[in-house]
């Protein structure tokens, strides 16, 4: 490991750990905005390849949202080539409104842009990784963020450590260090992070989010980041084994509707997420559905007394009639 | 219903939820403080036993931790008597030091005060409920707190709508009620509540996490009450489910220990619960085990490379050996 401080010796680990099951001859990738965590990420990622039968290179999404993305972009695809890494790919972005705000409607964007950058760059490697440079803060934020929305374990349960996106796996070999580690590490290395404005713009969910994490930090006493980033571990074991439980749950059903028998003996973490799915498969759009929704249609099941049919979000009827519910998508073309 | 404010409907319709199952001649009591939710609680058990064939009591649980605390009980059993509820008992609380802070102490004397008065004052009755009255903002507060502990689903569910402690049944049917709705109901019934000064003591961590839940509320947006009681609810069903799971996986095991194939292959929403379950079978106390020491028994499992026995509270002692892992209580007497 040689000399260094502890902040970068933490982010060489992290990026050590997630380079540990490439074959030789893999790309592995930092997506780098230019901001400290991904400078940071860019730079043990560096150091690490040299240890490593891998290539590192970075990419650099550029947004276009800001006046100045283009220089920042430039900026931060040199600070990568400085610190060794090669090659560097600086692409655009383009953000198409998805109808849920513009952070969601760029974050989107950016997994697709990484995703296809990084598919074509590996073209000559048995296989490629995608770095991002998600911290611990973030992991915090994320599932204030999920609570906020009061939907449940998998909207609590924050970032995975590795997901795969457009057949592009993706790490995210910082998630247990608090940002203040890759700060200290930039000022160890020499880099010079960009501070994006829009990280402190209260128009955004994210830097709400931020600025009530800290209060509740000095409310409740410190380690409330860590304390959220472990209950979304524990949140994310959870919903993965009762996701997998309800796919085995999901009754068999033709156009003559679910029986009512089907459903009415499941458990009620099982039940609501089987409604999900069969609403899902319906037609209704995943974004819009919420727990309320489905408490209406579990309704029908569990506390039947001759309500009338829900109209849910994506045109979706649903009623029951004896023994069944019936789930009616809107007719196309009326 | 006749005339009344709004508040009033809500409370009762409340009440008159938890009542609907009882058998005739049942007594009903409600556990009241002094303060707007247990007054609106008690007001709202008056009228509504008018229309059920139960008798509507009180239970004044005087902690004697303040003052003028009989003075505040005796205020408090007075109103009750006004609006018609018979018998108010008036109990002490005698709050014994249990290792986890003043609050849990008092909340502990306060369950089993209840919990032994009314069963001593049922027993001419085919059965008895203890009414509590926790609002919307409690339940908040209590996933709030349950959130800085990180602990998981369990922690975050939050109170549920019906408990049995000591034999006695519990119900909160103003769980799903703002404080604003049990404050407006007090002002329309003529009650006077009492202030506690406590729930202004930012010593207590409730309290503080009432000042949090205000500051989450004006960074994210209104709602966040709701949001935090969805939580709770579904993630209570979520608990449920798991914890009955892990019940059945519990591997048999004697002297020899638990053989690592009888765990390794759980998932690990299980295995975190199944090691829970035999680390206080095997003497760890429920209050001093947290995430971080389960984490480290299941790496012994699932990230075995020769690590040394931990050393867990209770002087509990885990271990590997080859294919087993060994559980082993503190030596009694030494």
């Amino acid at each position: 490991m040689g000399a260094g401080h502890p902040a970068q010796a933490d982010c060489r680990r992290g990026v050590r750990a997630a380079l540990a099951g490439l074959p030789a001859g893999s790309l592995a990738l930092a997506a780098v905005s230019g901001g400290g965590d991904s400078l940071a990420l860019a730079a043990a990622l560096a150091a690490e390849a040299a240890t490593h039968d891998v290539t590192a290179g970075a990419i650099i999404v550029d947004h276009g949202l800001q006046e100045e993305s283009t220089d920042v972009a430039l900026l931060a695809a040199q600070q990568c080539a400085d610190v060794g890494l090669a090659p560097v790919a600086v692409v655009p972005a383009e953000v198409v409104a998805t109808g849920e705000g513009l952070e969601a409607a760029a974050r989107e964007a950016r997994y697709t842009a990484l995703a296809n950058t990084a598919g074509a760059m590996a073209e000559e490697h048995p296989m490629h990784l995608v770095l991002l440079g998600h911290t611990r803060n973030d992991q915090a934020e994320q599932v204030l963020l999920g609570l906020a929305r009061g939907s449940g374990a998998r909207s609590l349960a924050g970032m995975p450590v590795l997901t795969v996106r457009e057949g592009t796996p993706f790490a995210r070999p910082l998630l247990h260090l608090p940002r203040q580690t890759t700060h200290d590490a930039c000022v160890a290395w020499g880099l010079t992070p960009w501070a994006d404005p829009m990280n402190d713009d209260a128009a955004f969910a994210r830097v709400r989010a931020r600025t009530a994490l800290a209060e509740l930090e000095s409310a409740l006493g410190p380690g409330i980041d860590e304390a959220l980033t472990r209950t979304a571990d524990l949140l994310r074991d959870d919903a993965d084994l009762l996701d997998a439980l309800a796919d085995d749950a999901v009754p068999d059903h033709g156009p003559d509707g679910v029986l009512v028998a089907d459903l009415v003996d499941l458990a009620p973490a099982l039940r609501s997420r089987v409604w999900r799915r069969l609403l899902l498969a319906a037609g209704a759009p995943a974004g819009a559905l919420t727990a309320g929704h489905v408490a209406a249609c579990d309704a029908l099941v569990t506390d039947w007394h001759g309500q009338g049919p829900l109209h849910l979000p994506g045109d979706l009827r649903v009623s029951r009639a004896d023994a069944r519910v019936h789930l009616i998508p809107a007719v196309r073309g009326q």
